[in-house]
């Protein structure tokens, strides 16, 4: 990938030798890097954001996030807090420099309680790995994000992460039942509660789900699991247009089919799925990818059938029994796209279902008028669009004012500027949009538990 | 029912006429009420607790409620949201004195977008009222209060209510898309996003469900709505201990059956409810209510049928056809006690479900060295129980320091000190028990909100 850097970019600021004195007393130097070489790596995230720490360092144990974080307070140095730097927001790039805290070696599954479907994880166990372990014992994790394989558990709690089982399950949100968080002042706060529900008091959890690094750092997370489905069904279904295939959408959701996966695509996205992946898509217009899922063969067998009679606009209906391999295929769309083109910006707009047909028709008529190659692909069921404008060296600036065309319109439609990705830097300059006067109280909430404004800074608001 | 009233209660202190006259000017004059005998209704909730308000403003629109806080604030005077009544908390109860905003007016179902599974409700509106509504067109909201013929969605989202459907759908907070709250100062805010998810910024709407009417009031709820059961397959299942019941619903919840009741209840409550309402329970220890739903009769039916295997401490085992008596009777547990005995005092403490058996020997305990006599109910597959201590004349002050046991020991096993009816005045003391640390932080949370402290003062923090 060539990348194209802009916007963010500072120089590489080397430590003085006594804040590296100073952190090497709370944490061991072998976990301290602040060599370039060894920087490099934790300067980026999946987009075209590059900014180098002046250090990275690597805990091992709360106690250690604690003092980093005391001393980073009593400093005022900038705290990027970062799992795998899958962010497509610029969320993990350490943009006004200081230290990234890597939390990966903090991964450890810390104890499983199946008689309460509960259990705690560091943050920076991955997706995939949880689920490995879980489905040892029948139960499931959702929903599955596209980078499920890399991606940390901590970085999905920190942008409320969902995935193409979502329209079934929902938001991480909806499974974080605790959080120990530990504040930039190096308090240690327990917010949420280990019971499976609570009503005591404000929800201080929930504002820390989705906060992106910019309020606290979590050590530990409680989550809530559930059974895993034992089978699915899975079909392919095709569309002369992605309004087609949107309208159809949304008459499944209305005749309140019970979807486990909703996910559409359009042609240009499909073809570049063909080029870098063995799986061979059909050269339609749109297709939507549906699946059933549930513990009794011949009833899930039974919702598709269903599903697939109320698609009354399909051009033709494909059921498929190589469901890994078409959901490997599906995840594969946004790197295939990395692939193809020289650059990408990638939205995350969300509307109401009703809603896409509409969308995808401005999205339609924006790439015509602002001449752009946009791929659009996303989880249609949750009304999560990732419309991905292709770049090369010279329409970056045509690609980003045709973004902010789109995210008027999905705004207008009801939707939010961010449906999983998060704020980051990329959607930092839309929040009055969609906000309004929320952003001073949301201000406000960042002045509460991060005063000094040292943890993240230059993202979310 | 004769009440103790305690720890609460201030005299009537009527409005000077200047007041009247100001909130006449927004609101008309027929939907304030201050005479003694109409502020009577508005003075209680389902406690002991009555405070007399000074007046009683029953707006119809949004523009009211603003004006109505604009005048509140100005004048700081204490302004008490108010729904259906049924906290059991105290929440509902005007200790300071000051207005009671009652909300049940503005009930109307605003509009119903099927095709996105969601809707738009005024706070008025009536939980069971909604279902009918929903139930024409094939949808469902969770999760049944047992108040829900009377409860209303706002005071629901205002203590992120649950319900006997908890267990499989969760509180009400994986349901509310966005709220419109007009904020003490009348500033009109739209927190959360119509669309299914959003990652968009700080998690304003999280903070606002669960807040008791302590940081403003609801004027609109979007929720989602999921499609509605057609099937569902019934048992009760008698034990000779609670000990054991909750042991064989900790196997239920490892062994992954797919549970959308599981409600325990303990002999002394099924008596009760055996002497108020037609059905006559099984004389036993205990009982544990399990209820399987779905949309295929066999699956359904097969699922329980697998449910009631596991069990292997029942001593009596019996499927029931009568299931919407039995869900009514079970709902009768509070209103039947509560009809027993002179008071009560009714907790409502949660705790992983592997602890539930604990906790149930922790109740007996209290009861035998405190010698109160305790009922015992609650959404067992969600952890929460409701021990209701039954009181007389004499015994308040003991059933006090016994529910500060119970507290504390529900604390202990990793639990909340609600599961489900929030915090009012009731549980206020325990706050810095269960919170610690975190508890300055709500504190600060209500100061960005309420900085004058005239939102339901007294309550949660």
């Amino acid at each position: 990938m060539n990348f194209i850097i802009l916007f963010y970019h500072i120089e590489f600021i080397p430590f003085h030798h006594s804040y590296i004195m100073e952190f090497s007393r709370v944490i061991e130097k072998s976990r301290i890097l602040t060599d370039l070489p060894e920087l490099i790596p934790f300067s980026y995230d999946a987009t075209r954001h590059r900014c180098i720490p002046s250090a990275v360092l690597r805990p091992v144990t709360k106690k250690e996030v604690v003092e980093i974080l005391k001393i980073a307070s009593k400093k005022r140095i900038p705290v990027v807090p970062r799992g795998a730097g899958t962010s497509l927001t610029g969320a993990s790039v350490p943009v006004k420099g200081g230290i990234v805290i890597d939390l990966t070696l903090l991964s450890s599954i810390k104890w499983m309680d199946f008689e309460s479907r509960c259990l705690a994880v560091e943050p920076g166990v991955v997706y995939d790995e949880l689920n490995k372990e879980l489905a040892k014992e029948g139960f499931y994790f959702p929903s599955e994000p596209g980078s499920g394989k890399v991606c940390t558990i901590g970085g999905m709690v920190a942008t409320n992460a969902t995935g193409i089982r979502g329209v079934k399950y929902g938001p991480i949100r909806d499974y974080v039942l605790s959080l120990e968080v530990i504040l930039p002042n190096g308090e240690v706060l327990r917010v949420g509660s280990p019971s499976r529900t609570s009503s005591s008091g404000y929800a201080l959890k929930d504002v820390f789900i989705g906060s992106e690094g910019t309020l606290g750092i979590f050590t530990e997370i409680l989550l809530r699991v559930v059974p895993r489905p034992e089978f699915y069904a899975t079909a392919l279904v095709s569309f002369s247009s992605m309004e087609d295939a949107c309208r159809d959408l949304a008459s499944l959701m209305k005749e309140g089919i019970r979807l486990s996966v909703a996910e559409v695509l359009d042609s240009l996205t499909l073809e570049t799925i063909s080029m870098y992946t063995k799986l061979r898509f059909p050269k339609v217009k749109a297709l939507l990818l549906l699946e059933t899922d549930g513990w009794e063969e011949r009833e899930v067998d039974k919702e598709l059938r269903k599903a697939l009679k109320i698609c009354s606009n399909a051009i033709k209906v494909e059921r498929s029994k190589y469901r890994e391999k078409l959901w490997e295929a599906r995840k594969a769309a946004f790197p295939s796209l990395a692939k193809y083109t020289p650059s990408l910006l990638t939205e995350d707009v969300a509307v109401p279902v009703s809603k896409l047909a509409e969308l995808v028709k401005k999205i339609e008529e924006i790439s015509a008028s602002y001449k752009i190659r946009v791929a659009t692909f996303g989880h249609a069921g949750e009304g999560i669009l990732h419309p991905t404008f292709l770049l090369d060296e010279k329409n970056l600036k045509i690609a980003r004012s045709a973004a902010a065309k789109l995210i008027d319109e999905a705004i207008k439609l009801g939707g939010t500027i961010t449906g999983e990705h998060g704020i980051g830097i990329e959607k930092r300059d839309f929040m009055g949009m969609e906000h309004g006067r929320s952003l001073r109280y949301m201000k406000m909430l960042k002045n509460i538990f991060d005063p000094s404004g040292i943890m993240n800074p230059g993202k979310v608001c």
